[in-house]
């Protein structure tokens, strides 16, 4: 199914929902092929490569669709086998993110998109290495381009994950860094922990794609303030859902004592919150007009999912 | 003090440890003073920004050495902007490999460089986001450079630290993979584990000077058999020093029962086989003439050190 025509079945779906799985359904099925073909390195180990597999597979691809969405708002291809790269990359580095978080030393999770967590699944020292491996793994994908681009992508990836990017965001999660009281420290965690890597997927989509300083920065506003709201949904739906619905261990946060905007704010205030961060993802949008409605489509959808 | 005077000074040295010193000296200044510039990315949180530094201090530096010297041996400058570039990447690279090897999940080792290990300073949760940062950062510093060349050195980094090099070592080491019996096997942890990097290490500093494929094959090669004489004369080092020579806990190997060159051949025969892996180095270095000296010196020096 090509972009266009999925954009088409979004307007017609039941749900949300199902709106949002019929919207990213292409890309993701686009990245699932280049993961079989990117993934795994010639030359790695049997339980290595199958290792990096199982902790790849499933999840929504939130993070490669936007890459890919946001080459095509800006007036390139999803096709581009850069802009393809690049979305490939993102997810492996969202991925590694996930296996390291659940390791027992950071947040101890043992399910995860439904399925045992790594370290419960090979234990803890294979989890180690298959996280390693798949961060590694997202700059050789990038760096094989051998291009400049490819360069000034692999530096857009490194800032968003780095010790100024997503790992600062979990070192501050986990409670080692000092931060701010109350929201604005929350806000420190999710622009760190989750916007970062939003903000990398969507402007190295851009960036692929030949994007100009001016749509660069209109994408890159707009996934940002799309990452914060996911993050604020994704906690309310942390406090409502099922293990089923959310193929991880619900309440988790609530049981941690985690800061979430649901504990500072109550329900009613972050969830309006999440609509005005919303409505900001949409507004960063208008330098790119008509381009843009499928990525202000994809906010408008993560939004109502909780709905 | 320049490389040129290093070298002269290595002459003079009383002994191969401080000839060995000596010629390092310089390389050691100098991505010293790169690192202080490049290693923690702005934004960083401080507890993080420390934690970076507190595991890159100390150390022989022997590999960024390895790609400055490299950068020379083909005519290059190691002063070269990108030169440094890579050497403070393999650095790092390598030390994020150390940081994640010691994790008590991993080869549970309490003391490096003669101080506590990251994790015991700073809990395991940080030691796993140190590594995280620091891998991250290699390629960061890399990528910032924004050219075709930086891509294809972050690329060579890639495949040599990833599932298909330094982590299927560490995969192996740790029994998490099948491997041949006896000397095949260790072979491949050995060529995986410490060979790969360092072969980089040189290939880098060659490429990143611009290097054409013989040298860079030349380089690669040399580099290839001193990382796997390295390690075996380390494996010898290991069962033979003190904590204070090591700075690190010794004659673990044993006590852990790992698959040693000490244990499968004995040390008369693996100082033998170390030897001819230093004549393999240096025969290696032929296409470079004279200006491979340096190099060659390295792998004499290395070679002795445990003698």
């Amino acid at each position: 199914m090509s972009p266009k025509a999925a954009e088409n079945t979004t307007r017609a779906a039941d749900s949300p929902g199902e709106a949002l799985a019929a919207l990213l359904a292409p890309c993701a099925k686009r990245v699932e092929a280049d993961l079989e073909r990117w993934l795994v390195p010639a030359g790695a180990p049997d339980a290595l490569a199958d290792g990096m597999r199982y902790c790849m597979a499933g999840g929504k691809r939130l993070r490669p669709a936007i890459t890919m969405l946001s080459a095509r708002a800006i007036g390139g291809s999803a096709e581009e086998e850069l802009v393809r790269r690049a979305a490939a990359a993102v997810e492996m580095v969202h991925v590694y993110s996930l296996v390291h978080d659940d390791l027992p030393a950071m947040d101890d999770d043992a399910l995860r998109r439904g399925r045992p967590t790594a370290h419960v699944q090979f234990g803890e020292a294979m989890a180690i290495l298959i996280g390693d491996a798949l961060l590694t793994r997202a700059f050789g994908v990038l760096a094989e381009d051998a291009s400049a681009v490819s360069a000034r992508l692999a530096a857009e990836l490194a800032r968003a994950a780095g010790a100024e990017g997503m790992v600062a965001g979990q070192a501050a999660d986990m409670d080692l860094c000092t931060l701010p009281a109350g929201l604005e420290g929350l806000r420190y965690i999710h622009l760190h922990k989750t916007a970062a890597m939003i903000r990398a997927a969507a402007r190295m989509g851009a960036l692929a794609a030949g994007a100009k300083d001016e749509a660069l920065q209109a994408v890159g506003e707009y996934a940002e303030n799309l990452g914060l709201a996911f993050q604020l949904f994704d906690d309310l739906l942390d406090a409502t859902g099922t293990a089923r619905q959310l193929g991880k261990t619900p309440g988790k946060d609530a049981e941690t004592g985690k800061r979430t905007h649901l504990a500072v704010l109550g329900a009613g205030e972050a969830r309006r919150l999440g609509e005005k961060l919303t409505a900001a993802a949409r507004d960063a949008l208008r330098p790119l007009g008509p381009a843009g409605e499928t990525l202000k489509e994809l906010a408008n959808l993560l939004t109502q999912r909780t709905h």
